[in-house]
Formats: C-alpha cells, structure tokens, sequence
C-alpha cells in the first residue's frame, strides 16, 4: 500500500532536532534581554475571531495573507498573521486590574499567506515585545534601545544593520502646514510614501498626482522626506538623546520616509534594515496610542512596541557568518548490554546515571554484540559508553569508555560520586 | 467609538504572565524528563495537508473534531489534531539518513473541536515522546517507564493514577482462536469495547450482537476482557518484568479492555486513568508497526511512544493539591528616576545592573514624586528600588530600598560588584 510521500505544506517547516536547538536558541537570545529589563512572557491564542484585525491590521494582510477558516459553528475565524490585535484584547480585559505600565513580550507562532522566498515563509515565529500605558518618550526609547541590544548581541554591528525611525504625528503636521494639505489625504499619502521605495520614481510621481498634490507640492513633499533637519521634530531628538545616553546611538537613524504600513501606528515608527545583500526590512515597530479602545476596551491606552520575525534575523546571521554552531543535544552516555541475563546491571546503572541528572540511553537489544551497541554510539554522536559484563558485575564496576579519545577505564562502584560530573557534557549551541 | 469587547475564540486560552510562567514549568517538567533518557526535541508544522490524517487518526477526530481550511490556492488544510502522522511525515522524509533507534520528544499546541470542559479546550499543548526503530519490547518498557517517572516527578502517587495496559495484538489472536470470529469483525469489536465503558451494559450486549456474536461468544468475551490471566500473554508479561526492574511497576496494571481509539497502534496499547473525581484517560499511547509506509514510507518503522495534554495533567494536579506555587517573574530591582536633571545617573546604574544579569526596570517618568514611584514598585512585587537623588550624585553611591523588608541602606559605587548577586531575587514558581 506504498504511496507517494504526504509533504509538508508549502512555506510552513518542520523542525529536526538541529534546527529546534537552533530555535530554542535563538529564543533564549530575545527572551534574555527583554527579561534583563523587566518584561514579562504572555501567549495569546493562535486562533482569532476575524473581527479582531477588521479596520486594524493592514489591508494587505487581512484581505490577501490571512489563513482563514470557518468552524463546525459558523464563526469566522483566522490564523493570528500578528499579536498585537491579540494583546489589545487581552489588556482589555483586565484594564480595571492591571497596574500600568505593563512591560510584556512573547514568542510565538504567526500565519501570513505571502509567497514563500528567502527570510520569508507562511508560518513563522515572532518576537513581540510591548511596552504599554506610558506616554513618555522615554518609553519608546527603550524599546528601540532593546532592538538595538539585540544586534549587538547577537554579534551584529551599525555596519550590517540600521534602524529607521520617524514620528508619523510630527511629519503629519509638518506636510499639512507646509503643503497645505487636507486630513483625509494623509491616509493614502502615507501608504504610498510606506511603498515608494518598492516604485520607480515617476511611478510615485503618478500617483502622488492622482491623489490630488501639484507639481509644485510634490517637489515640496521630495525635498521634506529627504531632509535631515530634526527641528521641527523635538519627539524625536528627545528619543535620540535618550538613545545616545543608552549607548546604543550608533544603531540608529531618522529618516521621514519611514511611516509603516499598519494603520494602527500613531506617532513613533521605526524599522531595522539590513545592510547586507538581503536589503530588507528585518522587524519594524512603533507607537499606538488608541490600540484597547479599537478592541472595545474602556480607555485611551498608549503603547509602543516591535515584532521581530525569526526567519529573516536567521538570514542575516547566516549571510554575515554569526549564525552559531549547533551541536544536537543527544544522550552524554550508553550503557549497553551484554547479556539478557545481565540486563538488570545495565537498567540499574542507567537509572542511578538519569538521577544523577546524566541524559543516559540504555541499549535495547540484549542479543546485539558488543562491537555493534559501540558502532551505534559513535554513529549518534553519543561521547560515552559503559560496559557492564561478567568481570565488572563480579567485581562491583564499570567499564567507562571513553568514544571521542578511544580510551577506556575501570571504574569501582565506590567512585561513581566522582564519575558523575565527568559523565555530563556540555551539548549546547555554541556561538562563533 | 467604543464597541463590544471582542472576546477569545471559544476552547482557546490566553496565558497571562502568571499563566504562562505555570506552563513553561510543566513543559520543563517534560523535557528535562525525556532529556534525561536520551530523547531529543523536535517540532513540526501546526498546518498539514488533510490527506496526511485520512485511513490514521481516529475517524472521530478527523470527521467531526479537526479545524479544516481551504487555503487561497484551494489546498485543503487542517490544524493538527495529534503529532503522530506529522512525525511519520518528518521519519518518512529522512529514511536514509538517519540512525536507528531514534529517540523524539515535542511539547506543541494542537487543535480540536470538541465540546470545552474541564480538563479539555479546542486548543492544547501535548507533550508527545516516541521511540522508532526498534521491536524490542524494551523499547515499550522504556516509554511506559517515562509515563510513570513523569507522575513520580509530579508528586502523583498510585494512589493517584494508573497506568493500564494492553496488548491489542495478543487480544485479537486470543479473541479470534476462542471465539471464531473472523478479522474483519477485530475492527468493529475493538471499536465498540474502546467506547463500552462509556454506555450501559446492555448497550454494549445489543452493540455486540448487532456485529454478529452469539450470546455464548458475548459472555465468553465478557469473560476474557475481565480476566487478569496473563499466561496467553508473553509480550505484556516481558514489560511488566521490565517494569519491575525499573522501580515503577506499582503504576502499571494489565486492562484487557483497553483498546486505545487511534487505528495505527498494531500492539501494545495503555492508558493512564486518573483515580480521582476526574475519573477519566489522562493521557494514552502505544506501539504502531506501520506508520511510515502509510505516509508513503519505504520501510516497516516500528515505534512506540505517547502523547500527554496538558490540560487534563493540570485538573489532576489542581485536585491533588500538587498544583505549584507561582510566583510571577518580574523586575528584580526598579530604578527610580529623581529628575530630568539626574535621569542619566539612574539610566546609566540601569544599564550596569542589567549586565550583571539583573532584571532591571527603569522608571519612566522624572516628574513623578519618588513616593509615587516606590508605590509602583510594591503594587507590581518588585522587591528593590534604587535612589539616586543629588547626595547620591556628589558622593558616589546610591540608596538600595528593600521594599520587603522596609529597610535600606547606602551603597558607595565601590562596593558595587558585591551588590549585584544580593539583587537578583528567585522569582521562578515553586513545587508544594
């Protein structure tokens, strides 16, 4: 009944041991440094109500890259593409019990129908780390501060990386004054500002026409998005200076071209790009002041926070040579068999072994030879293989061999206390 | 604009910090347990094709319980209702390659629609742990061992749970030699004893003789499932004296009724049933001959293994009073901030507390009164707040509270390095 091989579903991944230990590594680096700062680990449910993202996430990623489904009841629900809808909710909930601000970060599972490439695939992880119910300045610096912790510890410096960062409120302001503008033209120029750099210059010149904007005002808008002149925005210089007593100055850059496309931003916004040949937005982040209350919570709740997916970070750290060694964890020890008649021996020394917190695997067939279990140690990679036989039951001992030198000894009962921490290895990733 | 609270999806869950602190606590519980016996962690895919589950998983799960999408390019997708058949998928795949046995454990979120109550949700995480690629019935030993020393590492007793056992294979050639009865009744026969402890006896007899047996062959199948005789049983014999060997055989118990759901299990089978007020299969496993020439395999994989909710795990550790105690992780130490003036000497003692490895909250706001800011601190559990006031600044040092105990103290800059390892607090959850 042999039939073609079921594949694993287009742009989702399956992880083998090696590349779980990578992950788990990798995970340990977000969670580690938003720890180092206070913030807490939540997880929201994967399965949303589709009402949840209406009016809230970006078009683009509600109409065109949701996985969604309706349930044997009928309702609508979707695969969360992202968490901060969900983390609305949840603070929602218990806005009457919860003592602000709330420093909260999460790493989880996320689904977007994209087409897969490089970086890029329809279910990944994210880091999400949030800082929530402060208004001040100093909020949003240190979460581009942690951003900026992050590349530095994972070895990556200003040369291969850069964070971006503007206040959509301050270049709001300043292009109706300047241009004169009205509000409802803000929405579709920020979109097609978030897109320019993905179209040919006339192509952005087009557009920006059918909006409504003069020859006049185009060149206007040209000459403010390129400006360097932080004057008219003393939000971002108080973040900057913020950023420089940090340590972390060196990371980071204004540039007014960056607004984000989630509609939910509503003043900082910043995005970390890569210097390298992948020339893409790594993760991106920002402030939302209003986010509870679109979920139908009580109050005006301000908040500012980023996501970082994993599977780009992993393309940077492999083009720039920092992505670390993994070395499988697998068992520190076998203990093999002689005999079935012997087999107690090997059971109770595997037993004492696991107590003594060695990760010890116990050879499951008696009938195999001794040459044999010893091949199977070496081909997994396991550093260690004890012998129990006639001679060492006869005389309360084990033969300790020792796999990666090919030397072996005899160790008495009386001495395992000492044999113990020998026996432990040290499997972790290792980074370069 | 305020609206209705969007609610969670019915049968998922959020895990609040405190949540979510319990949960990485039983998933380590798990994994430090199948560390400890050679098992390496893996993960596969939460989407998978439909095909992968049609003719495996019980008809029930993937008739009426899986959620199931059509993706944007008419793939028909569901969420994984159980590991099995995606680590078959995953084994399939690497045939070749890999060295056998092969010893996988996983902690994932799964999916099902069945009707939430205690103990059960839509959305779950399962603790899955199998053994591949050996026939030995040591291998079975190994896993049932692991289910025992799991409850032992909880705090559950025999009084608590047990495990019950079967051998479907041993049951079939006994039932079809003393009965009669041809295979093709094996299927319909087990199908109805997996469910007999759900219905009336006289449900079970009609059920029974509605397949074809006689009223003599339904007593004598009454009979043989009540029996504790297990001389027609070799197999279970051979675990149960592995048990033995390996401290754990006042767990286990031989249950001819226990047939197990899931079609792939081809031999042993056990269940593990809560003695209290749940009174209910905790969790369940067995050996499955077969599985990866169903994906499309190339070869008879043998393999034995089981899948653990979490959720039941907690009714049970909930009812028991074994629950843990959680304390949830926050900030080891707030720095306050005395003014905008002073703020960079509270930024920069930040900074250093959090590269000795402290979880360091800086406060946000210079205009607040210090008051203001202890009190934050207490209502939030940190237990250390810092001051840097002007006297600070002019002699070097800082004023360490212990908002504990309502002590403090003056700590000049030079005795820093001793004050690091006095501020980092244990803030992991504790076992009762």
């Amino acid at each position: 009944m042999a039939r073609q091989l079921v594949q694993r579903v287009k742009g989702t991944r399956d992880f083998y041991p090696e590349d779980w230990e990578y992950q788990k590594w990798l995970a340990e680096k977000f969670i580690s440094l938003g720890t180092s700062f206070g913030y807490q680990e939540y997880e929201g449910s994967i399965l949303e109500h589709m009402d949840l993202y209406l009016g809230k996430s970006s078009e683009e990623i509600v109409n065109r890259q949701t996985f969604s489904l309706t349930d044997r009841d009928g309702r609508l629900l979707v695969l969360r593409p992202e968490l901060t809808p969900t983390l609305a909710r949840m603070v929602a909930q218990r806005e009457g019990q919860t003592v602000f601000p709330v420093r909260w970060q999460s790493y989880g599972q996320f689904f977007r129908y994209e087409r897969p490439q490089r970086g890029r695939g329809r279910a990944f992880f994210q880091w999400n780390i949030d800082l929530l119910g402060s208004e001040s300045h100093a909020a949003d610096a240190e979460i581009i501060t942690i951003a900026c912790l992050l590349f530095k510890n994972l070895g990556l410096t200003p040369d291969h990386v850069t964070i971006k960062i503007n206040d959509r409120e301050g270049l709001e302001q300043l292009l109706r004054t300047t241009l004169d503008i009205p509000h409802q033209w803000i929405h579709p120029l920020f979109a097609l500002v978030d897109r320019m750099d993905k179209m040919h210059p006339s192509k952005f010149h087009n557009e920006l026409e059918k909006i409504g904007l003069s020859e006049n005002k185009i060149d206007r808008l040209d000459h403010i998005l390129k400006t360097r002149d932080l004057t008219p925005f003393p939000w971002l210089q108080q973040i900057l200076t913020q950023l420089d007593l940090n340590g972390v100055a060196q990371y980071v850059e204004p540039d007014l071209k960056i607004v984000r496309g989630f509609d939910y931003y509503t003043r900082t916004v910043f995005e970390a790009w890569a210097k390298t040949t992948l020339r893409r937005s790594v993760f991106g982040g920002g402030r939302y002041d209003n986010l509870t209350v679109q979920v139908g919570g009580k109050r005006d709740l301000p908040g500012v926070g980023f996501a970082l997916g994993e599977m780009a970070m992993t393309e940077l750290l492999k083009e720039v040579g920092l992505y670390p060694e993994i070395r499988t964890k697998c068992a520190d020890v076998l203990v093999t068999v002689f005999s079935e008649d012997l087999a107690e021996h090997s059971v109770s020394f595997a037993r004492t072994a696991r107590e003594h917190g060695i990760s010890t695997e116990l050879y499951l067939n008696p009938g195999h030879r001794l040459d044999r279990q010893l091949k199977y140690a070496d081909r997994k990679g396991i550093p260690t293989a004890v012998i129990i036989g006639p001679d060492e039951v006869h005389s309360n001992a084990v033969v300790v061999k020792d796999l990666v030198n090919r030397t072996q000894r005899v160790v008495a009962r009386d001495c395992f206390d000492a044999l113990w921490p020998q026996l432990k290895t040290n499997t972790q990733a290792t980074e370069k």
